[in-house]
Parts: C-alpha cells; structure tokens; sequence
C-alpha cells in the first residue's frame, strides 16, 4: 500500500509475534483482543480489530489521501465493485483455496497427514472460480474495474502459497488473463517487500 | 432501514424473482448478472452488484444522510467496529448457521434427507460463536457499539430461520444477553415487514 509513498508518507507499524506453536493465539491477553482466538490482531492507539478483511478495510479508509486509493472512493460504481469483489474472495476463493492451503501446509507443520481427497475436491472448486475470474480479467484490467484495489490486494497471500507450496500453481498459469493479472499484482513493490517475510514455515 | 423515514424519504424497489427451482439462477440471462449464480443481484441504474453483503454496504453508504445511519459514518472508530461484527457474522456465525438451515430447511425443499450429524456438528461450532456473542453483549448494547448498525442487521435473516423452523431457538434464548439482542433486533418495524414476507417455503 505504500508504493506511491514518499519515505515522509510512508505509515510506521510494528509487527508483534505470538507463538501459535505454543498456543499463545488462544489464551490470554491474546483473547481479550480477539475472542475467536485467530491471528492477526491490529492495534491503532485504543482501538484493537481483528479479522483481516476488516482491518484492511479500515487502514484502507484511514489512509484514503495518501497512497493508492484502495477502495476507489472517488467513483461510487467502483466502490461498489471494489465491495462485491471483496465478497468473492471471501465467500468463493478463500474456502477452497485456504482449504488446500491449510491441508498441504499447516495441517502438516503441525503433524496431520495430507487428505488428497479433501485436496481434490478444493481444486475442483478452485477451478470453476478462476474460470469467473478469468472472463472478468478478459474485460477489465483488474477484478473489481481498471484500477488496482483491495479486492486484488486480499488474493495476494493466498495464491502467493498456492503457488509456492502446492501443486496448483496451473490453476493460475493456464487462463491467460489470470496468469497476468497475477504476475502484475504480485509484482508491486510493496508485496514483494511482504514476500520476503513469508519464510513458509522455516 | 427505513424507520426513520418519512413517506416522502423512502427508498422505492421493486423485487423480480428468480425460479430457483427451474434452475433459472444457473441460467443467461441471470449469469451474465452474477456470474456464480447465486441470489440475490441488485441493480440500481447501470449498476449491477451481487454478494449480500457487498449490496447492503452499498446501500447504507449511499443513504447514509437518511435513516439509520448503519455504518456510523460519524465516528471512524465505531465504524471501525461495525467492519469487524460484519466479518464476524461472515466468518464466524453465518457458516454454521448456513449449514443447519441448509441441511434442515433447503436440502427436503429438493428432497434431500436430514444428516442430523451434520446438524450436531453445526450446532457445536454456533454454540461457541453464541457464548462469544454473550459476552459482548453484556458490554454493548449491539455487537459493533451501543448503536443498531449493519452487523447486527446481517444477522436477522439466519436467526430467523433457526427460530422458526430448526430446533435452535434454545441457542438464542439461553443467554440472556443474545436473547435480548434478537427480540431487540428482530421488533424493528423494517424486519417485521420484511418478515411477513419470508414464507418459508409455503
């Protein structure tokens, strides 16, 4: 997000661990700011968020003047796009995605043996909605209109896994559109700054 | 959300239903308006918008100025809130409540057979998601603030269900505070007109 920002501009944050292998995410204090006991947790002064999809939301509307207008708050039609596609990640692409995600990687860091059939039932899934995605990238550049927003920004952890860790990396490379689109958006500086911190595990 | 308003205010639409049971959600022209075939589609002019969710952010951002105010414009950090009730009802307690009222409710429309295991298990995980919704209730008057808002709002359709028509009324009306909230929520005039028009399939 903070691509077009000059150092001055740039938003200062802090990441804080907490040691999951351990059980910190569902004890105290970690519970008091997330009462379903799930990473990540954001703090802003008095305020504490959780669920990812909303803290992104909220940094996107508190910084809407600086950087990339994420939410196209200028244009209410695109805003409303940038809204609907939001949803589609979160009710269509995530479970499927996040399912095989979750029984490739972290099931196993944690000592669960892969489920193929589960893993095959999600790649069907996950192929019928890049089929949607890839006519909506044949019309415009990006999935909610031509501009880059939160809508393509909330994709980037999940295919960034898919891609490295599992044997779906087809799924994107084989529709042309979606094939672009994903090498466009994970290209920009600022999430290839965040890949760097994605140790996968090691 | 028109409580508030006068004759004079009130937001004009139509409905135009879709014969699911004729298959005419998987069908042009309704695709070409959401391309995952789903209910609902909105339009509004040139606009045309899917996912639930997404359209009634729309709406209460465009007439944020009249009736309630459902996303607490005012106040970014009560606003702030509303974004992370909102995802907790997406993530959290739509799931299981989806589930049951799928298995028990929409499956025999199509002549499918309870799984009463499927059931157990979904009443399982909305317990936890209610004992978590008590104890914010006993601090709020609403999930997100002490003020009626969109989060509270996307509640009213599942639990109206799980009242009337699945054997999970005693997960509402077993917590003093959630019990409260529902006859709280549910005794708005908007939700009791728009109640009278839930037949359930009859």
């Amino acid at each position: 997000m903070c691509d077009a920002l000059s150092s001055r501009e740039r938003i200062r944050f802090e990441f804080l661990n907490v040691n999951c292998s351990k059980g910190e995410h569902k004890l105290q204090p970690f519970l008091s700011k997330n009462p379903f006991g799930k990473i990540p947790v954001f703090e802003d002064g008095p305020l504490t968020l959780f669920e990812s999809r909303a803290i992104t939301r909220y940094i996107a509307h508190k910084y809407k003047d600086i950087g990339t207008d994420l939410f196209r708050h200028g244009n209410i039609q695109e805003a409303a796009m940038v809204g609907v596609w939001i949803e589609v990640e979160s009710q269509h692409f995530n479970p499927p995605s996040f399912a095989i995600i979750y029984e490739m990687f972290v099931g196993p860091l944690f000592g669960h043996t892969i489920d193929q059939s589960v893993v095959n039932m999600n790649i069907a899934k996950l192929d019928k909605v890049r089929d949607v995605y890839e006519a909506r990238l044949s019309t415009f550049k990006y999935l909610a209109c031509d501009s880059f927003s939160l809508a393509d920004l909330h994709h980037l952890p999940n295919i960034y896994y898919l891609m490295k860790i599992t044997p779906c990396a087809d799924l994107i490379n084989s529709r042309a559109h979606v094939k672009a689109w994903w090498e466009d958006i994970s290209a920009r500086p600022s999430f290839v700054k965040v890949a760097q911190g994605l140790t996968l595990g090691e």
